[in-house]
């Protein structure tokens, strides 16, 4: 159980879908953090150390004890301040919750990357087929909930944040149709009642930002060097 | 909870580490189990109902209820017999232990079999690199505990499977050195130590048939078309 005497900090990059999950089990739980903005480019000694292993972000910092990968990072937050539960206390529940989640980072965070980042077409079209019959998936576990957690926003909805707002930013900027109303109408559905639900809408980045990077990186892709 | 009524069946293939795993957990707590074994190549109706998102096992069916991913199901095995515990009680050692899993499956198991079951040597020398680089975070990890989990097996020791058991024939089939007593003794000590532990020993598969399948794909491999 958390004290009063909390030091809880979080290492991020403002684009990144994996950050975006921490910001979002954090004030769901109302908890206060420090955030702390870093440069893939640039790795700072924090990073280095706290993340030794992969050396990426997010890193999760609370009373000095490190854990990386954002799954991890909410589960440990979801145990550590127990009100505003985001997995149930189900084992079976629990069990299924973390089936979805990592099929969403296997399935569809980064096969959506991979046919998006690529000048290849026939690797474009292979990725987007796997993309589409991923999140037919989800359409189908979906049904007629409200969120993947039920009423409330649960693990699953938290993983899938990358759908409802990376997804239409990175199909505008490369052409491509993954996610639309008239293929998967419950997962639009639902993709519009998470990203305007209070708590998820206060933890996003802003836009234009991460549009603006997704863009230059597509164009650096049709420079020749 | 579970009670005394109880429904469990596991669907695997005998040569898996994922399965072994959950015999591992099973026989630690001492549940009794039917143990179904599938053809990959000929895949059941059964599997196809209860996997149908991935196809493949293991798949835990506990009271008509499907679980599918080798550590998932290590978990909700833990959570539901919860005597001779294997994750710790601790959110942050429950943290750390589901890191280390998850790199033994996303840096060890997979890059493993790409370094043997290629005839690209750059390829090979590639994916070597990377597994020794991993073995040796996990050599550091190790330091002088009997296990990963303490004095008892807790869940990275049930995920590390693989190493003392399938690597060594692995390697002896590519002619590559991996995991050796002069690379990393405290990790070969510990590999020692699981292999010989009681459950752990009478949950693996026959060797001889392991090796069997090990090599007959390594050398289709060098079978021209």
């Amino acid at each position: 159980m958390a004290s009063n005497q909390e030091e809880v900090t979080l290492l991020g990059v403002t684009r990144s879908p994996f950050v975006c999950r921490v910001h979002i089990a954090l004030k769901l739980k109302g908890v206060e953090y420090k955030y702390v903005e870093e440069s893939l480019f640039n790795k700072s000694d924090l990073l280095l150390k706290y993340n030794p292993v992969h050396k990426k972000v997010p890193v999760f910092v609370h009373n000095g004890k490190p854990i990386a990968e954002s799954l991890l990072i909410v589960e440990y937050i979801d145990q550590t301040w127990t009100h505003n539960p985001i997995l149930s206390s189900d084992p079976y529940q629990r069990a299924l919750a973390r089936f979805w989640s990592k099929f969403i980072d296997d399935k569809v965070v980064g096969v959506t990357s991979k046919a998006v980042f690529t000048v290849d077409e026939k690797e474009r079209e292979k990725n987007t087929e796997e993309v589409l019959e991923a999140l037919q998936f989800l359409e189908n576990e979906i049904k007629d909930n409200k969120f993947f957690g039920g009423e409330e926003i649960g693990l699953v909805d938290i993983a899938a944040v990358f759908i409802p707002f990376w997804i239409p930013m990175l199909q505008e900027v490369a052409g491509l149709e993954l996610l639309t109303s008239h293929k998967f109408p419950k997962l639009y559905k639902w993709s519009q009642e998470l990203i305007n639900h209070l708590v998820v809408k206060e933890s996003l980045p802003p836009r234009d930002h991460v549009f603006a990077f997704i863009k230059r990186r597509y164009e650096s892709l049709f420079i020749s060097k």
